[in-house]
């Protein structure tokens, strides 16, 4: 079987691992990226990291076939570069294929990491053997990535997917892209700790107070723990939250219809308290006509290991032309 | 040259031509659907009406290689039927493929019919050579039809291109879909004449009432035409519908970013003091990175011949494979 090296490249850190054919991550590695360096050290770490990974397969590390890279913001794959990233300091002309593949002697491919991870999902995770499957990652952001008709979808300038920034409430919340309420600023694990932050400030009687005390900081379980718990206010918090999010994710489907539709990222840890009422409110509100199947709406199921065995698994598909 | 016929089927009317392997219209035949009557009695008519296009070609008939059917609601090609219409009498077990081909002799295809429309853009249009382009069409309703990696996109239920059932403002005005605050709500000729209704109510010296009483009723044009006349309270309300329709357009261009997304329908006819703000608006708000090429905005270049035309094309490109 052939191998791969795959990168998830972030602000904060770059975890790799080493991948076969069939998306089984065999050996991992992760080292801080790092970011406020210039890019060729970033770099050669990245290319150190590579080669490290490789030499763990000693004379096996002749069936390493490429690698692939996941990196925020819009990689270029054609070019070998990320156009553009708020959170890297690569620039336009940042040879990253080139650096990387000079040190290592192995192809290298960009693909943006919120893509990696949905391929990894509709390869080897909960959207297996589906041709349409979309996955929306609740972290910091919000991350979409989309295959559609069996590949990765990254529209005409590789900026696609940027689904945390279409406009949910007209004159919202402000959001860094420059807009109004966008879903990123409802959806988020950062949006759900805002809104638990203010109902505290209302509600000082609140369950809140004692889930954010016992945790040390309020955090995106906070309110799904007092909601548990009995908190009125804490119910609050998530009902207005699941409320949002299933208005996005209604949103989503009906315009691209999926076989599947993950969700992952931190607050998907919440596992059925989150979904099982995304779901409900999907299938009661979405455009489906009489007869048409619907969408399924499941929990991402590789977690922080998606973007690996994606960036890997692409780098495989571009491998296999 | 090969030639297909393209039908553009609707509630009030199936539009039919003969369509050449390049795109050109070269017959066209109209008909009432009268989609009251039982689905034989619409079926019968339709392979009467390829039958009288395909008479036209004398002896060339024999140079006909497919019929096109553009359909409202969910078709399903593999099957041959349409699964949903909520506006044509076809049942999911209406044989609508049999039907016609038994009675014309000639192989047949079925599609969205804002897919077909999309398609022939993206093929002899606006969107001429692009591979990932979106058309969206505001007139009764809001279509949306996807080529995306040079193929139409219609989900894995054949229900996707919904995005006139995106909700952009939670708890906004009802949509017969059941939900409240979908952008068909703002952006269709039908909400623009509700908002000049509105306005003409509120505003009973406006200009507006003026050039209804003109035109003999409230169009999607009247505000426009108040508003070059310098009518504050038509300005108002273009603005507005313009502030939605550019928040809606700026949506899906974050998601899908393609080459090209074009605005057509009735609303469409306004020109540039339509297309030339939500370009602005797009250009200053969609989630483009620095070096990141940039989605063209322009006017659908087809009419209403696009649904004819696409439709013919989806079944010349289903013939090649």
């Amino acid at each position: 079987m052939e191998w791969y090296i795959g990168m998830d490249l972030g602000g904060t850190k770059c975890a790799a691992g080493i991948v076969d054919a069939e998306g089984r991550l065999l050996a991992r590695d992760s080292i801080r990226t790092g970011a406020h360096r210039p890019a060729r050290e970033i770099l050669d770490d990245m290319a150190d990291q590579a080669i490290r990974l490789a030499a763990t397969l000693g004379a096996d590390r002749a069936r390493l076939r490429g690698i692939g890279i996941g990196s925020p913001g819009t990689p270029d794959n054609h070019q070998g570069v990320v156009l553009y990233s708020s959170n890297l300091p690569f620039r336009a002309d940042t040879a990253i294929r080139e650096a990387l593949s000079e040190r290592t002697g192995l192809p290298v491919h960009l693909e943006n990491d919120a893509a990696c991870a949905a391929l990894a999902e509709a390869r080897v995770g909960a959207a297996r053997g589906v041709a349409n499957a979309v996955t929306l990652t609740l972290g910091t952001g919000v991350g979409c990535g989309m295959v559609l008709g069996d590949r990765i979808y990254h529209g005409f300038n590789n900026a696609a997917g940027e689904f945390g920034h279409t406009v949910l409430v007209p004159g919202g919340e402000p959001c860094p892209c420059g807009r109004r309420g966008c879903f990123e600023q409802y959806a988020s694990a950062t949006a759900l700790i805002r809104e638990t932050r203010r109902a505290m400030a209302r509600r000082p009687a609140s369950l809140l107070h004692r889930f954010a005390r016992d945790e040390g900081k309020v955090s995106a379980r906070t309110a799904f723990q007092a909601m548990r718990a009995g908190d009125d206010a804490a119910s609050e918090v998530v009902s207005d939250y699941i409320r949002m999010l299933s208005e996005g994710v209604t949103n989503l489907v009906n315009i691209l219809m999926p076989a599947v539709l993950l969700v992952g990222g931190g607050v998907s840890n919440e596992g059925d308290s989150l979904l099982a009422p995304v779901r409900d409110y999907v299938e009661e509100h979405a455009y489906y006509g009489e007869n048409v199947p619907h969408t399924k709406i499941a929990l991402a199921a590789l977690g922080n290991e998606a973007g690996i065995i994606g960036a890997a698994l692409m780098a495989a598909e571009s491998d296999a032309g």
